[in-house]
């Protein structure tokens, strides 16, 4: 039994980590819960129970053991390295120390191994990478990835809880010819889509794009695979889709990539192919396994298959991942 | 001055032919408007003049110079063979006759030179893949093309006006909290998206995707090139995207391919990076013109480049590309 806090708890991923936490029966002895300035003095119910929400304090995390981060980049920035200093772990949603060579980022079916005893920050990866890794990791254990080129289909919950309330209403504004002036999303959201509103580098590529390459390196530990992606958003909820394209460096037949898959830990192969059915959005919502199909030889490359996938943005993609490395902090006894 | 048909009127195609012909002033003595026995009795209304809709006949047909299809593979194939033996100048918007060695397959700016004194039918291609060469031909022509690795984002539209006002509504429903059973598209539309609704070969790809690399070998004239297409079917009223992962057999810098772009016909680069602002289905709805841009180089692999592109499915998909065509029967004197 432990002393849980999660930092940005009413965001659309902070709600998530809750529900994971009930539903996965997490062993918590005192649940501690934080938000911005604009919720503190509210409640939220947990197991029953009403908690408190309160700003953040180190007098306030006093006495916790395991801290879920949920709140952004710069609040993680400013708070962790003092939680961690004084011994608490932390799992890390934000992309703040992603990239840190001193922390691991993990998918704990993938590479939960790398949270070792000396460790008390773990990132949790960016959803999409989350996402396709979850179908490519136990393939390329086997077969060596060469290269991925990927497209997503991003759902709005990847921006947050408001962007997922815009894209609601932008449609039903829309549905009604009423106008509609969007505050979330930079551009028009309703039965549209766009590059994700990520930061774009001078060589064109969106922040997405680049986690997606660089995540996937330092997670598989292979400064070699090379993943080019196009990352959309498109007016999806919560769950997002990807279409990857797979050059190993072995041989791989269809057949060969459906038996791994149909193993591998946390995703599951999800189609018929005689209704021309594979994995949707709405397969995936709610859901904590990670669903693929549509694996094809592309006779156009050497030793390459396409793959389709698609996982719940919320929850692999963020809340139940983090919960998982919360879990593996627990398991070698924090 | 010629008498022209339109079979199909009444569809998401035909109605947009009407406009297109309007709005280019298409030289017509005498419209003729055929539809399905449903519409018939029905007008339309063209230049401000009543229309009224007749079942097909070859009585009714008498007299007619050009005639544009958009009623399905069935119709076409029935009624075009008759037609084009009475000496009518035919385009087809169906997959009827595409892949036939003596009909041309033409996108006017690209392949215009196909349609010879001797022919008497065109086809239009698939819409993917007009709205994928507007961009891909030009820089074919420069740089020859070995492989594209695409990934669509279609709208409702390509599954006809029923599935538009499907999506609509469902997406209402959904809002409203209110069931919905879908009767066009095989799958929940609202908020979701899945693999494109077209027959699934054997080797797991849909009928769409298959004619995206097989069109694209005809109109190129290039047995070697390949496309490689994963389809799918997006919450987008009527403008298709497409994510391009394009393989030169040449270098290719980014500023010459947008060199290149921004001079082609039919084409128009639109981007501002320093907004993260990119082609969007939101600009391309009701547009003549296909746009593109985010073209980018893509490190991991040799002569490769990334490009974005949206067009009107109705128009440059579909409509617009008859009507060019069925111009072309009229420059070169039918």
């Amino acid at each position: 039994m432990v002393n849980l806090a999660i930092i940005g708890v009413t965001g659309a991923v902070g709600q998530e980590v809750l529900k994971v936490l009930e539903k996965r029966a997490f062993p918590i002895n005192q649940l501690y819960c934080f938000a911005s300035s604009a919720s503190v003095g509210k409640e939220i119910v947990f197991r029953g129970e009403k908690i408190p929400i309160h700003p953040l304090s180190l007098q306030a995390l006093d006495g916790i053991e395991i801290a879920i981060f949920s709140a952004g980049s710069k609040i993680s920035k400013e708070w962790i390295p003092q939680l961690v200093e004084k011994g608490v772990c932390v799992v890390d949603n934000s992309s703040a120390f992603r990239m840190d060579p001193n922390v691991p980022l993990v998918i704990p079916e993938i590479n939960g191994h790398c949270l070792q005893k000396h460790h008390f920050l773990a990132s949790c990866p960016n959803c999409s990478t989350v996402i396709m890794l979850m179908a490519a990791a136990p393939l390329h254990r086997h077969f060596k990835i060469l290269r991925i080129v990927a497209a997503t289909y991003q759902a709005a919950s990847g921006a947050g809880f408001r962007a997922m309330q815009e894209l609601k209403e932008e449609t039903l504004a829309h549905l009604e010819n009423r106008p509609y002036i969007s505050s979330v999303m930079p551009h028009p959201y309703a039965f549209n889509l766009f590059t994700h509103n990520s930061t774009l580098n001078a060589e064109g590529y969106v922040d997405e794009e680049v986690k997606m390459l660089e995540e996937t390196r330092k997670i598989l530990q292979d400064d070699q695979i090379w993943v080019n992606a196009t990352c959309v958003r498109v007016p999806v909820l919560r769950t997002h889709s990807e279409a990857l394209n797979i050059t190993f460096s072995k041989e791989v037949t269809v057949p060969m990539a459906y038996e791994i898959l149909s193993s591998a830990p946390g995703i599951a192969v999800l189609e018929d192919r005689s209704k021309n059915r594979f994995p949707m959005p709405s397969d995936a919502t709610g859901q904590d396994l990670v669903f693929c199909g549509r694996v094809r030889k592309d006779p156009s490359f050497p030793n390459t298959l396409d793959l389709w996938i698609v996982g719940d943005q919320l929850l692999k993609g963020a809340a139940l991942n983090a919960v998982q490395i919360a879990e593996l902090f627990l398991k070698r006894g924090s």
